[in-house]
């Protein structure tokens, strides 16, 4: 990188700062102008799981939601990184039996649900994660709907030629104004194709999928009604104790969107801003307590909005016996 | 800081890097002359679970080592961050047993064995963790012994101002050249205090400890009996397919230790030298492969050594279904 980006979140212990971390992020409105930013925003990253809504618009716009009748959880688990919790497996179950797919058919691989109690709950019973467990599993079980609508096979949906991955590149091209296909690409942990857009672009393509106005009709309802989904149910979108469900619980005007490897975007859609936030190593810590204090910091809430997302912005830490250690906590001021 | 930490490692997807981990890194010589540094060596970091052999010197300089039969591989474990597997609870609890103590007395406190496969195995048991699964059990039952040799009350022992702590004060502030006391301090994940000390420090400790020579007769065997037991016994260090065991069992001439938010320490006795390592943001994956392409850089290894030091520079990373997606691999060229 051509300048360092600065530090945006601290890690604390004794008073003192043990770990930092770095990254950029941007705010941009719907026509691409700067809102607020810091650091290297033109640098092409992966967005990982944070475009999970994009993934979906395809589902939508095809009309195999409503061929298949999806409801609401569904959009919204289609939208997740779930925390493979009883009612979400239960809804990614019905996607599936809707479309007339079966487990089997997916190709995110297996592992253990990310709640601990669900995972020791099925460790207990002897249980082995499957595949509907991935966190991932309600984004495929949308993409195999499409798959079926598009009398597409279903073999090979996550590859980069299949013609649900050619619907996402469009969709994201679209959004992001970029090429997609010309961007470096990689393989996700679900095995579908992440292509690397520049924060910016990213921002931007967030600003127009939460603004919904002027991307046509139908387009214009698809988001809306994805917002909607999601908005409704924001359990399905991650789960018990996680940072996105909590954040949209208590701030319900917002729209946000974990990715790994330390990826956060959002919108705000009541004032047509987009948000893409990377922390440079990758950290979770890090892209949270930083993203809260990121939109915490836009004249864009009430005030008791504001209070709940400065809440996010720092987590204390405790010990094996519970003794308080230090903090995470946002560094972001330096936003310009 | 004033000046940035270089990037120390990377990880790749799709052929781009797509996050990074900056570090500061120094090795030194037993009397303190520079060999290799990169970065800012004078901030005073946390050593967290780095220092485990010095926290054991006093066990075994006191005479409670002797007093209590304490074997090698005891002594292994006391300096080790363990799996929790059947093996280190096993001499975890032989240690309490020689010492007359038992696991009640541990200020640890309790979490789950780090390996996966214990982990599991106890869940299908329907078992819950109890603090002799806690990595530092063998630290702690050290120190357990040594306050019982020294008369002390046992409760409390984790205290900063216990005679335990202050003997760990004594040998921390010799062999670092630094008054831990005039440091800031905070509590560490095990409840016992940690010193924030300068790298440049820390490896001045290790090159010392290390090369166990001058430091007069007694304190030299101590060294030289730690290093031994170490070396003899890599499992009790940490366990299945942990870095410093996998590290050590191929090059026994080697001796590191991991600590808790990116740091790493290490020695090379055969020649002197003491390296120190922290990882800005606390990432492991970064650490261990810049401290694996740290010491092979280093002239003081056969061939065999070095190749087997290059190996653990960079990992392969693979997502759920097995397909390679990446890597994470050292990137400490700029080392000076």
């Amino acid at each position: 990188m051509a300048s360092p980006n600065p530090v945006i979140a601290e890690v604390t212990r004794g008073g003192i700062v043990e770990s930092r971390h770095t990254g950029a992020f941007v705010v941009v409105d719907k026509d691409g102008r700067l809102v607020a930013s810091a650091g290297d925003i033109d640098r092409a990253i992966f967005p990982r799981s944070a475009i999970k809504a994009f993934q979906c618009l395809p589902v939508i716009e095809s009309g195999a939601a409503d061929r298949f009748g999806f409801t609401e959880e569904d959009i919204a688990l289609a939208c997740s990184s779930h925390n493979g919790e009883a009612s979400h497996v239960r809804v990614a179950g019905g996607m599936l039996a809707k479309a007339g797919m079966t487990e089997a058919q997916y190709e995110c691989g297996a592992h253990w649900p990310y709640e601990l109690s669900t995972q020791h709950d099925m460790l207990r019973r002897d249980e082995e994660p499957r595949a509907i467990h991935n966190n991932c599993s309600g984004k495929h079980a949308g993409m195999l709907a499409l798959a079926r609508h598009l009398n597409a096979p279903t073999e090979g949906y996550t590859r980069i030629d299949h013609p649900v991955q050619r619907a996402v590149a469009k969709v994201m091209s679209e959004f992001c104004d970029i090429t997609v296909d010309a961007q470096p690409h990689g393989i996700d942990g679900c095995s579908v194709p992440t292509w690397a857009v520049p924060l910016r672009n990213l921002a931007l393509g967030f600003a127009r999928f939460g603004s919904a106005t002027g991307l046509g009709e139908a387009r214009d309802a698809a988001c809306r009604r994805i917002v909607a989904a999601v908005r409704a149910h924001p359990f399905m979108v991650a789960g018990s104790n996680r940072f996105c469900t909590r954040l949209m619980e208590e701030v319900p005007r917002a729209f946000v969107k974990t990715g790994a490897e330390g990826v956060f975007c959002g919108a705000v859609p009541h004032a047509g801003l987009g948000l893409a936030l990377k922390c440079d190593d990758g950290a979770h810590r890090a892209s949270e307590t930083a993203m809260a204090a990121l939109m915490a910091s836009l004249p864009v809430w009430n005030e008791a909005e504001r209070r709940a997302l400065a809440s996010f912005a720092a987590t204390d830490l405790s010990n094996w016996r519970k003794v308080h250690v230090g903090d995470v906590h946002a560094a972001i001021g330096g936003a310009s």
